[in-house]
Parts: C-alpha cells; structure tokens; sequence
C-alpha cells in the first residue's frame, strides 16, 4: 500500500520575511509515517515548516513544503499515485489577501485582512477514486463530536479523528474515530507512537 | 568578558494556536556564539524558534524565548551580568493588539491589527551602564547607511551592522561596519563563520 501523509504547520506569507503560521511540531504526522513503514507500507510526507528537526525513517520519502497552497499543490500531485491519504497536518485556516512585495517597515500600526485558505481534504475528498481512502483529523471543543461528522461528510472522508481542543500541546492523545456509516470507536489516552500504530491499522482496514 | 546574544526570529501569538512569524534562520546568531566561545568569552545566547535545529556549543549557555516581549524580558534580565550585548534576533516589528483567547474557527475573512512592539534595543541603550557595550545590525534597502547611523544613534549602540536587505537569504554576508565617531569599516562578502569571528574581534575592540 502506498500512503500519503501530511504533517506539521503551513506558514502563509505577508510579505518577503514575515508570515502567519501555527505551532503544530510535526510529531504526529511523523509517527504516522514511521508506523506506517512499520506495517511495510511504502510512504510519502509532506512536511510543513516544523521549528525542530524531526527524525525521519530513511524508507519515508519527504516532500517539504510552506504555505497551504504549497501543500494543496502536492497532494494534487502526489494523491493519484498513492492508496491512502492521512492529513495530519495543521493546515492554516486563514492567509493575507495580500501578500505584500516589501518588507514592511517598522511603526505605526499596520492592518492585515485575512481569507480562508482553500480546503484541501475538501479538495481531496472531491478526486478520491473508488480505490482510495481519505483520512483526516479534527481538533474542535470537547465533546462537539457533531462538528467532527459535520466535517467527515462535507470532506467526503472515510475516517476522521476527533481530538478535543483542550489537550493540543500533550504529548499523550485522546481520541474517538469516527466513520460515515455511523460507526465511532474511543481509544484509550495514549502516547503517539501508540495511537500512531492504532490509526495505521484502522486505516488499513478501511480497504478490507 | 560575558557577552549575550541574541538570535533566531521571534513569534507574535494571534490566538492559541496561531502566530505571525519571520524567516531568521538564527545562524548568524549561533555562528556569533560559536565564535566568542573561540575567542574565550563567556556565553549565553538568547534563542527564538528556530525551524531548524541549530548546533549549540556546549559551553553556551542557552536560554528559549517565543515573542519579542519574552525577548525584552529576558534582555532586561540577562544584560546586567554580561558586559557585551549583540543583538542579532529577528525581532517581530509588529504584533496582534489583542491575543484572542479561543482558537478562531475556519471560514470568512478576517482582521488582525497589529501594533508597534517594544524596540529591545533602545531599551538595552538605556540601561547600559559605563563598562558595557551594545552591538547591533540593521538589514535595509541596498545603500541606505544613513538610515543604519540613524538607528545606532537613536539606539545608543556602540557597533551597528548595515546588512543590504535584498541579502537576506544568502549563505553570505555583505556588510558595512558602522561607529558612533563616524569611523565605518567595509567587510569582504564572506561566509558567516568568518564574518563571526570579525565581528566578535572588532565588539572585543570596544572596550580597548
């Protein structure tokens, strides 16, 4: 099987040095990785700017990229030669309308205008061939598990994780899996690593 | 001699999970630390999020910041037990005016207005006692070492680095060393480490 994973921050410019980024390390998406070569499966990381050095499995084949179009233009690219999809990373929601061509001086105040930036699992979900599966995350507030399936349905996933809010820089997970037949399953508060190797096999069995 | 430096980019928090950020690398900073180590000095170097992760000499003591006011914190607190300050961070000139407490959802637009932030390096001017010196660098357009003086002057900084602006991402560094008496000193384009160990000699020759 060959699986596509997305992982870490996108970073959206607002002219030559400044940007708009979020605090996502990466780790996650790394753990998916390393789990996914674990169970032999051939894997592709699309990494965004993550602020330490992530050990990468050799077998990983890693595509760096920045921006949230950055990273829509990859998984336009890279989705068709791949099985499955898992995006784990932290997608910026909103980027600069504009993106200015000088480095802004210092004083004053300054005002930027956000948009929202394209929805890449939409955009996924929406090429998905009857022999792929799409698998997406979803940190929302606790308990809004109706936000979660809101999202799975519109994306057209085949699996979505919630996570609550509230445990965003643990290093332990809590989560349910969700599925559009109506199916949920809470696993256990666990470390990466483990709830890596769980959602690998559960998205494996999406091809059963 | 104790010498404090300051490196890397730093993150201005927009809500929980988002910042605005800029592109320092802080390798000119660890290279300005690896070379004091060199040259004897004792060293404790004040570091921003870096994307990469940056080989620190063991013997620098390192000390992680995020936002320009945990910058100016750690400045204020850090200068009077050092003699020489060298402020090579990228510090934001811009940050949010208010931070929201909750992570705002996907979806419109949005505005973020942003603010002047504290200037570190007028504040270390104007705490430097008798026995201490400032250094400092000014990245501008290309020629404009009229605006490099204004700043060392305005700043009280004792050395002040003209960098022209459109060198930024270059593996090497042009610069132009400027004085208070009006003495200034044209580099050879040179590589970070050698460019490292000048400058650490020439802040050295401020206390002669």
């Amino acid at each position: 099987m060959r699986v596509l994973i997305t992982a870490g921050p996108t970073y959206e410019p607002i002219d030559p040095v400044r940007f708009i980024g979020n605090r996502s390390s990466g780790n996650m998406g790394a753990a998916l990785a390393s789990a996914a070569v674990d169970a032999g499966q051939e894997v592709t990381l699309v990494l965004g700017p993550v602020t330490a050095a992530i050990p990468i499995h050799e077998k990983i084949r890693r595509v760096d990229i920045f921006s949230s179009h950055d990273l829509l233009d990859a998984v336009l690219r890279e989705f068709p030669a791949h099985d499955l999809l898992i995006m784990a990373a932290a997608v910026a929601d909103f980027r600069p309308k504009q993106v200015r061509a000088e480095k802004v001086e210092r004083g004053g105040t300054m005002t930027i205008e956000l948009e929202a930036t394209e929805d890449i699992a939409a955009a996924a979900g929406a090429m998905k061939k009857p022999h792929q599966r799409t698998v997406g995350f979803s940190l929302v507030e606790r308990g809004n598990l109706a936000r979660s399936r809101e999202k799975m349905e519109r994306k057209k996933l085949d699996l979505i994780v919630y996570n609550p809010l509230d445990t965003m820089s643990s290093t332990t997970i809590e989560s349910v899996l969700l599925y559009p037949d109506g199916r949920s399953e809470e696993l256990p508060t666990q470390g990466k690593g483990d709830f890596a190797r769980t959602l690998v096999a559960r998205a494996a069995a999406l091809f059963a």
